[in-house]
């Protein structure tokens, strides 16, 4: 019994020493993967924003059902950048999770050709690792601006 | 080096083995916190569902930033159930991650008292365990249904 306890403990405290640092390394690469959707963003490319989620992925707006899939999601993208956002601005407040998938808490802004702000808001970011690195799974966002007073 | 990348081997099999099993757990775990929500939200106690987050937990919903504690989240819900809304319903699709997070997808659907269903939407759930069991942490959601025609 105590080799078993013994190696459970060595175990528990391997996962403990790694998961962590396996964390740490994780954010920075969702944010690695954040600053190349803004860029893709600001060149107006809705077909290689939707190369950023997995194949399986969805986008979760208000207003709709989730939109799935590469090409619907592309479309989805290619609609809202031709409605006037020039830029997205992600702000990435926390990660939680470890293994193929983390999840990101986060802000975001997006603002027209001249600057203006259109829009800002919180999501969360479901992210699953595969081959080529984090993909978006989910996307879910909403607006922390007041709806417009009718 | 063989006796390390046996070692490594063995903690390796070891937590692909514990860490599904927990998975599943986790997932019935966190749909009788839910089960406890729809009761609560039945029962019309706005207090007892704040009680359902963790002390730093947030709602997230669309048209305002982030509504943070027990009491701001007891007021929100205080507000929606007087509103008119007489039943949550939840449905858990998807759940992910392991250790002290984990991370819910799922639909809602609210419904007056005679039953006439007043929204219906998508919900992602950052969950976090404590010592009490699993608190939500992170709640947002989105309407699926299209803005009122002006």
């Amino acid at each position: 019994m105590k080799t078993r306890s013994c190696l459970l403990f060595a175990v528990m405290a391997l996962i403990g020493w790694v998961m962590p640092s396996f964390a740490e390394g994780v954010r920075s690469q969702i944010e690695a993967a954040n600053a190349k959707f803004v860029e893709l963003a600001a060149q107006g490319n809705a077909a290689a924003l939707a190369g950023l989620y997995a194949k399986e992925g969805a986008v979760m707006p208000a207003g709709t059902e989730p939109i799935r899939g590469t090409e619907a999601i592309a479309k989805f993208w290619g609609a809202a950048l031709a409605s006037g956002v020039a830029a997205v601005e992600l702000k990435t407040l926390e990660v939680y999770g470890r293994g193929a998938t983390a999840t990101e808490v986060g802000e975001y802004a997006l603002r027209d050709k001249a600057g203006k702000m259109l829009d800002r808001g919180k999501y969360i970011v479901v992210w699953k690792h595969d081959a080529s690195g984090w993909k978006l799974l989910r996307d879910m966002f909403s607006t922390n601006l007041p709806p417009p007073k009718g």
